[in-house]
């Protein structure tokens, strides 16, 4: 790889090189510890700029770092290490520009919405897989030609491997063929990561690369309940030891986001004790922030999943955008954009399915109306699906992945077509056109208009367009079901009150102003 | 009335003097016309303290001026008139403690609610009946005592007549015994009021004062459609002569509210023309507003009802309270309570009723609801109701009283009476803790909570109680059925998940913490 002579712009450049390994010594006994006793950066220059990037081992004596150009023109890169054999080296590469499908990494956008680097808008319409990474190939080809048919284009996604069970009634997990650290459960070496876990990871976040998809990679989480005891008494030197190794393996990938933790205020302190990894106190998820805004060479999107059901988490300045969980898709949503005045995502608003937890048995309709009101508050949202089918209970999508059951998936994408044509970035909601429960309004100005309207709301046989005092503009119409996914028919309206026009129980409406004053 | 010598706290002290009459002249035309030519005011001084009171023709050659005094001890009063007949009567009464059911006027209570001027807090729970009125008196005994029945404390009506039509299938409306004007429909003679029809509106003022109910009284309207050509056509000269006319004949009634509109922005300048009292532009409106902030002497509280559908009403130093009407009672009121800063009033979220038109045909349930929403965002709303029953399809309750035939009244009764044993006016929404649509949450700290859900909230099985991160209070909950109107049962649950519940479908849950920590 080091040969790379050119590598698109926000693709991924590699240096591999051969170190020193841990192979026994002689008497028996293991080497040095590759993971904790070798340094190893690269420094990366193009004209005046330098970027540091840190490198990682990748077993079998095999040294590597990884970097993402982010501007094109010829980049030289030197090795610093504390060891002989890999201080030194050195080389260079061209970045030239990228391929048709490849924007360059996801940014925010003014103040509540995503770009791609290269400007292209980014509507993410997630979807949650867990541990989705480390199921057998025919099961993740699914997982991915799930995400891929419904436009799902953000994946929740933990690094570390996911149980869930009651330890009674309930056991919905697989073991991953291997583990993230030598060890067994109980007695992990967390000085020792195993390269081949890490090393799958990063080529299923290469799969959603190259559909397309965003990572939400999960960096730590509490979901272990016993099983392996992952999560349990680590301490805060393993934890950084860890952070730095998932950085220097994953920020060269353009599609990586990072969620610092999943539901990071419901980690029960009292229990699972020890490292930052698996508390519930701010400043350590404060540290963590600060670590990869300093250092993550790519600068990726931050994050940390929260419950605002109590306290909200400060508005930190390495903080990018707000991901939390609630059924609240639409006032709770906009209250917290009005608060961190930062894109927000509703990371959870439950899952569609049928398993007695109440965050996983959503009907479609429901599944689909939060999404909506996510959207139509101006923000965004991420789905979830928790089906247990009679041919497997286990592979439930919202861990395993899989194929998607429910009803709610076609509805979103058909919901996501609609929208990413129109200027979203530039509408905001109109709480004044709606009842903010059954029917909502998100609108440019006065010249773009979308109504959303579930089957509850009280007047389909109506509906007021612009501005009451005006009436001097005509809109173009354009009326879709949203649950059949398609369009009903297209109309002129004048402002003013729209009489009998027949909409579908769930309603999106598309109005756009006609060129001039009639 | 000149002899009351006690007159109580924030009663009425009337002075009545025999001045000039319109009594014809020698020749058969009428004299010089009293409502214009004569000119009456009475200065009140107490201590250091004067108030300017104008005064007013009642007819027949009488004069009278109207006082609330807002202090106890002697009072003087002089009379300053241009008529030698008036001019220097003089008198004193006292002022004495008010009785137990007199509370005083309304006033703004800090930023977002109402209290008396005792400082008992007043809840607000409004009904419409437009033109109660004018109808025989076993009508008007009849909405009385509907208003009475449910609670209803505050009633929207207005000061001309209303008739509803649409000149082909729709007639709802009763002419009025006798007139506001003298003249006939088209040909008014807006300097010559009529004090019969005045009379019976301030009586009427007077019943519900009686039963301790405000009169939200709505100075301009455009609910005549042509009939009696009472909005059209006036000279702004006209509208200060009626305003300075109906402020001396109320402004003592210490029960009395000034909406200055009902749906100012949706009046037809171009059908309308003439006056500002058939105008929407808004510089009219301020104009009335700022009339009241300064020459009425017992600054009653003042809105302008409008319909936010396109730009607001500006947030006037004269404007005490937010009126306004939208299905949308939870969102956007609670909007509009963080641009005014002010107490919001959602005074029409359509009504409960049978007939075709939108803003009459809501159900019992989605009536019930819509008012919950708007008291779960620290507001306050106005019911209505429009049954056309076989019996008589013109006394539509929504204009003229008499009977309520709805199921929503008794469930209003109901929230009023649980929401006013709690610290309503320290307790605001907890938009974090339900799904500002089928779920709210409103609390004082953590002290007290109060839950609404709908039938269409998902989880009626289980409830999440307190601080996440907390756990250590404990709390006595009582669980009540918000359509049954009863207790279901009480509970003492601790902080976080209570498990089966069992929630009735319209479920209201008070939460009250137990004094010490666990």
């Amino acid at each position: 790889m080091n040969g790379t002579r050119n590598v698109e712009r926000w693709g991924v450049h590699e240096v591999a090189l051969e170190g020193p390994s841990e192979a026994p010594r002689s008497g028996g006994s293991r080497g040095s510890n590759p993971f904790t006793a070798v340094r190893i950066t690269a420094r990366y220059t193009h004209g005046s700029q330098a970027v540091e990037v840190p490198g990682f081992y990748d077993g079998d004596g095999v040294y590597r770092v990884r970097f993402m150009p982010e501007s094109t023109g010829r980049w030289s890169w030197a090795i610093r290490s504390n060891r002989p054999e890999l201080q030194g080296a050195r080389g260079a590469f061209t970045c030239v520009r990228p391929g048709s499908k490849n924007h360059g990494p996801v940014r925010v956008a003014g103040r509540h919405h995503f770009s791609y680097a290269d400007g292209t808008p980014f509507f993410p319409l997630g979807t949650t897989a867990y541990a989705w990474t480390y199921r057998p190939e025919a099961v993740r080809r699914k997982s991915l030609e799930s995400f891929s048919r419904y436009g799902f284009n953000k994946i929740r996604m933990l690094v570390f491997p996911k149980h869930y069970g009651d330890g009674k009634n309930v056991d919905i997990s697989y073991d991953p063929p291997c583990f993230p650290y030598e060890g067994i459960p109980g007695s992990w070496d967390r000085t020792r990561f195993v390269p081949a876990y890490f090393r799958n990871f990063e080529e299923r976040v290469g799969d959603l690369r190259d559909r397309g998809i965003e990572a939400d990679v999960i960096l730590f989480h509490f979901y272990d309940f016993g099983k392996w005891g992952l999560d349990k008494g680590t301490r805060r030197t393993d934890d950084l030891c860890y952070l730095q190794y998932i950085t220097a393996r994953l920020a060269a990938y353009r599609n990586v986001w990072w969620s610092l933790a999943n539901e990071y205020d419901l980690i029960d302190n009292r229990r699972l004790g020890g490292g930052f990894a698996s508390s519930s106190d701010r400043k350590d998820w404060e540290a963590i922030g600060r670590y990869l805004a300093t250092h993550d060479p790519a600068h990726h999107l931050r994050s940390v999943h929260q419950w605002p059901f109590g306290p909200l988490f400060p508005n930190r300045p390495w903080l990018t955008h707000v991901s939390y969980q609630s059924p609240g898709t639409y006032s709770l949503l906009m209250e917290l954009k009005g608060r961190y005045r930062k894109p927000v995502i509703n990371d959870e608003y439950q899952y569609e399915g049928n398993i007695p937890m109440d965050w996983g048995n959503c009907s479609a309709e429901e599944e689909t109306i939060r999404h909506w009101a996510a959207v139509m508050a101006g923000g965004y949202a991420t789905h979830g699906e928790a089906f247990n089918t009679p041919k497997n209970h286990r592979d439930i999508f919202w861990s395993y992945g899989g194929r998607l059951h429910g009803g709610s998936p076609p509805r979103l994408r058909f919901m996501k077509e609609l929208v990413t044509a129109l200027p979203f970035q530039e509408m905001g909601p109109d709480t004044y056109k709606g009842d903010g429960r059954n029917l909502f309004c998100l609108r440019k100005d006065s010249e773009v208009y979308l109504y959303f309207m579930t089957p509850a709301w009280k007047d389909h046989n109506m509906l007021f367009v612009g501005p009451p005092e005006g009436g001097t503009w005509e809109y173009d119409a354009v009326v879709y079901d949203a649950w059949a996914c398609r369009k009903v028919r297209s109309a002129s309206w004048k402002c003013g009150l729209v009489r009998r026009p027949r909409f579908p129980p769930f309603a999106a409406i598309v109005l756009k102003r006609k060129g001039g004053r009639r």
